[in-house]
């Protein structure tokens, strides 16, 4: 992975130190709508590698401290953003300590403003009290790992306003420069000057703020109110903060962070893909390093809740989503498509496979191009073959679908061979009280021919047999032989006849 | 975007002075064969992103200029060079306005030669006579911007002879060096040294030439006579026109380029991939910043006159060819591959689809693993599932054809529910007066059930039903229900008895 | 492909020398497990671009020179290792005339026992008698190129004790760095200091040993048993044996690197991936600059054994695996997987075909999303269409199989005409023997049906016709109409009066 260490950390404070000092607030800016996203949702509602860009962030939080105490501050689309925050705490236990608030910004005047309108919140008066530092955070940069939290949310140096976060760049070109006295990069910091009030030589500063920052809560709580819109976008911005405090000869700290990447931001769908594929390659990454082998790391999409287990060899254009949870010794075939299935041991699935919501056991070989709908079930040792479509369906051990069949709302038994070309008429044309499918069922250690369909409801006695090309529309007793077609003719000389007519026309 | 803009643009002319000055004409080297391209193929009609190289110059020298007079200096497979162009500008509405002539070069002699007869054609006169500065372009290097072409075809600075677009490079190694008078790399323009004949101390120097300028044309016509093939290859050289203007102490003017890549050019299949690979770059980020998700960007292929909609979001793998339109609101799963397919709002294409020349209606829905082919239209909120085949097919509004079928030839209406297996027999083996198929018509709300087979020409009346494992081979009147299958038969005890002869064999 | 030749090439001798001086033979580090691989397999088992990591090391050896005499060093999994060589040997021509002996270290405990164990054999006191220098390789670093193992073996200066191959890193951070006299970077060579022992003035230096060492035979059989385990590993390191040259005041060659990226080492999953990713590009450019079209170079996988002729189209995710060979002016759509299969010329394969063991010959199409199971053959411009799967099946010159079908154990002659459908019924549910598959033949000029099924064994003659829908158990004599299926009959009304039971119940 990549270096997520700060290059000059925080001086830890004693465990002493430590246990008397109240741990830090979290306020995540999330209010925005994002215009150059061109979506109607919500920006940090945005997903990357499978969640939200804001529960990726709180993943990160959790991380570094599983009860943070967080205010996300919302306003567009707020009701979208409580939903998705609430949606993702229920289901990933990462997240259930979290102690999190929604703080309502009701109109958008920059981030000075969603910053005091939190802190103005009973929320906001309780941090104050506490007397932790409060550390702020925007919420549309998922790359933000839980060591830089747990870095910059550290008990802040005596008498300091703030910790400022910053990053030193090859290319500054945009970013607010770091002002320091004595102009050495070492000094105390004087304020940040955004690129276009800068002059050449303040342009010429490597150093710049990178919007996170941990304060002091009585200092921002007394500082807020005195943010005017004096400036061109007419905005409360709360990076002149950091002016003030300054001004007021406040000590101001700073961390100088070594990997920039890890702030990167996102304004529109190009940069969310960006940021989208380091996170990914970082995913991967992790897999690999624990012993999944990827025949080509970059082709993949491996999401952040999906689990796999040692041994498992992944090709390429493999998409594993959602709950996905792999086995050991597994082998997943090109361009196979996975969304919260859960595989057992040893499976192997060849290459174009697609399933969703389904379960795989130990053993089981399936592909390429099968299609496991929603609620299929494949036994151990099972065979699901080439252009075979499950859906809610049960399949038994050692039991063989080898070719293009369709399968649905059935029950197949153990040891069942079924041939090519099987159908389950499930829909019979009839919808009563919303949808109505019909249930096929068969016995173990059947052989069902080529070519048969079977009109349900029907069942199968176990070892029965059905011929090759019978419609089953009635049950079949245990151990019978089920027969449905037609007796061949072969009428001598009749396609020399036919060619002949053809010819003559 | 990358940036495309001169770091030192040539001094814009007053608006006085552009309408008083005559526009520059564009002179495009595409003579050549391209030897190691290893391919019959002239070098400039290999494709890059979909198009023709050729093509993708004109492309962007129609942004610069619409009405642009071009002379495509045309040699190696002439014939095809033209028709190619012809056909890209009947095909293009941008490209209608250029005013292309294709002047012949006999022999391939050099870069020189070729300008040479070029300006002594007619086309070449006209020039001369209007008094408006000649640019050279390359034909191989289609990432030109169209602001480059604006830039360098700007008019002339006072007295000057030509000028000469440069690059200054990290490693210039391989380029011909830009030596200016007092070495400091702002002087004068003293001449263009290749690499080989270069002193050391030339080497060191980064600014190089690109082989893009823009001649004085009474300078230029002037001048061509007097090149000389006393070189290493033997053959005449464009670039000695400007060691001819330093010595006869002419202006030369110069046009620095930031983005060097903007120049690259193709010599081989590899470099075209490389090319290739940025042009697919540009054109992928432009659509996500106007709005497109892409999954991964890096993994698909968007060929330049394909055109998306806001809110799509495109997984990964997906290649959209030829003039692919897609609606708003879609979703195209992994590995999809439409060519040239019109695709209304909010319709979703799950996995591995593959489309061609096809017509898919609002809310369809379609895979994975359909395969439309040709002249296949999918109606408003239908449903194509997977391992179906179309062709020229017309399917009605919300009717469903969702399992391992083939339906070709067939005019299917709105409301029908085809089962699985369902097979239309188009072609009876008689071909007379070329290829023979018969057509397939199931009128509105007709129930098809399973492995059904329909025996072309035939005709299902409306609200038809056709029971599971029927092989039609007549009409079917509306309302009525066809069946055509053989009773089945239960053996009890026989499958054991099969089973017991298998074990003594 | 990137630079492979030395920046600082050792002199060569004259070929007087040559002819005098014994060639250098060569000892492969290839006994450890590889812990981090989190793997049973040994560590260079592991496979990259379709061969271990140690095979890809004796080709490159076999490159420089075909028959070297090398001395593989196993330890773990030493049987598998010996297996994997003797195995590629007996498949790889190239490897054929390499000499090679297997030595064993009994136990782990570092380069500099495992040398001396293996000099200890009869083998090494061979080397010794014979006087060539010997030159010892990691076996965990695939990407050396020929030329460097031809500039490390070259006869060694006079009265060195030995070479050691260096690089210059920007970033040399974990490698060991080479302390030179004067501290200039040309003096003689005094040590190699490891990254945790460095002073910061020896973090300073950028120049690097790399693993690679041709030693003076004598030198090194009297040096190795000096070596000690006094370090914080308590192993033997071959690296030691530079600081006893240098204290004995013996020479120190050196043969700087240019290109770091050929000595990359594999320790985890992920570094292979990374290594097999240059690995993979590098075939892929040399194929391109051959001629073959990419149309997205970083999106496959071309193994190292794959053979692909000039004009060739590879469109991207395609997967071309084993002895793999293609001829000329083929096109191979998105995402085909071909292992080991021979394609003649002009064969067109379509988007998502798989292909395993089998033939296509000239002007055959294929696909999309056809599977040939292994012993497939297809004939001249045969036709295999979308979701067809073939198994030990011949198909015959011009023969269609074009949608929807299986043909398993079947021989089909030439110009037959199969629907959509077919199944060829190859297995009947009872095994004796072992597995028991049926055959089916088809005679020439057939034309078969759609939903057509052959219960094999069965054979029909040339000419016949099989009507749709019939399933086929008897033999059918030449130019017959078979015929096995139900009449059909319309109900009038019958559809309509089902609707109403549906609306009432």
């Amino acid at each position: 992975m990549s270096k997520t260490k700060p290059s000059s950390r925080a001086k830890r404070p004693s465990s002493e130190a430590k246990r008397s000092s109240p741990a830090a607030s979290f306020l995540i800016l999330a209010a925005g709508l994002g215009k150059r996203m061109k979506s109607p949702l919500p920006k940090v509602l945005h997903e990357i590698c499978g969640e939200p860009m804001l529960v990726a962030l709180l993943r990160s939080l959790a991380g570094a401290r599983a009860d943070a105490e967080i205010g996300v501050i919302v306003g567009h689309g707020r009701e979208k953003v409580e939903a998705a925050v609430r949606a993702a705490v229920a289901a990933n236990p990462a997240l259930g300590k979290l102690r999190i608030a929604f703080l309502v910004q009701s109109e958008q005047k920059g981030t000075g403003h969603a910053v005091r309108e939190a802190m103005a919140t009973e929320w906001g008066r309780e941090r104050v009290e506490s007397g932790a530092p409060v550390v702020v955070l925007p919420g549309d940069t998922p790359l933000v790992p839980s060591a830089l939290v747990e870095a910059v949310s550290a008990p802040l140096e005596k008498k300091a306003a703030l910790r400022l976060l910053t990053c030193t760049l090859a290319e500054p070109k945009g970013y607010g420069r770091i002002v320091r006295a004595g102009g050495k990069g070492t000094g105390a910091v004087l304020r940040i000057v955004e690129e276009k009030d800068a002059s050449p030589k303040e342009r010429a500063i490597r150093e710049v703020g990178v919007s996170v920052y941990a304060f002091d809560s009585a200092f921002l709580a007394a500082s807020l109110p005195k943010l005017t819109t004096k400036n061109a976008q007419g905005e409360y911005y709360l990076t002149d903060l950091v002016g003030m405090a300054a001004k007021a000869k406040k000590k101001i700290a700073t961390l100088g962070w070594a990997n920039a990447e890890d702030l990167r931001g996102v304004n529109d769908l190009w940069e969310l893909s960006q940021v989208e594929r380091t996170l990914q390659l970082r995913i991967v990454e992790a897999h690999a390093r624990a012993g999944v082998r990827f025949l080509d790391p970059y082709s993949v999409a491996i999401e952040a809740g999906v689990a796999i287990g040692e041994g498992v060899k992944i090709h390429r254009g493999v998409v594993l989503r959602g709950s996905t949870a792999i086995g050991h010794g597994v082998d997943i075939g090109s361009n196979t498509v996975l969304r919260s299935v859960k595989v057992g041991d040893l499976v192997e699935f060849k290459a174009g496979c697609y399933a969703e919501n389904s379960i795989v056991e130990d053993g089981a070989k399936v592909g390429p191009y099968a299609h496991l709908r929603p609620e299929s079930h494949v036994g151990r040792q099972a065979k699901i073959g080439n252009f075979v479509e499950l859906k809610k369906a049960t399949i038994g051990e050692q039991t063989s679908i080898a070719h293009l069949s369709y399968v649905g709302d059935a029950k197949i038994g153990a040891r069942v061979n079924i041939g090519c070309g099987f159908i389950t008429c499930n829909f019979d044309g009839r919808v009563k009280n919303g949808v109505r499918k019909h249930v096929t069922v068969i016995g173990d250690d059947c052989f069902i021919g080529s070519d048969v369909q079977m009109v349900a409801p029907v069942e199968i006695g176990k070892g029965a047999y059905v011929a090759s090309g019978s419609t089953i529309t009635k049950n079949v007793e245990a151990d019978a032989l089920a027969i449905a077609r037609a007796r061949q003719e072969n009428k001598a000389g009749y396609a020399s006849r036919l060619r002949q007519m053809s010819e003559k026309e």
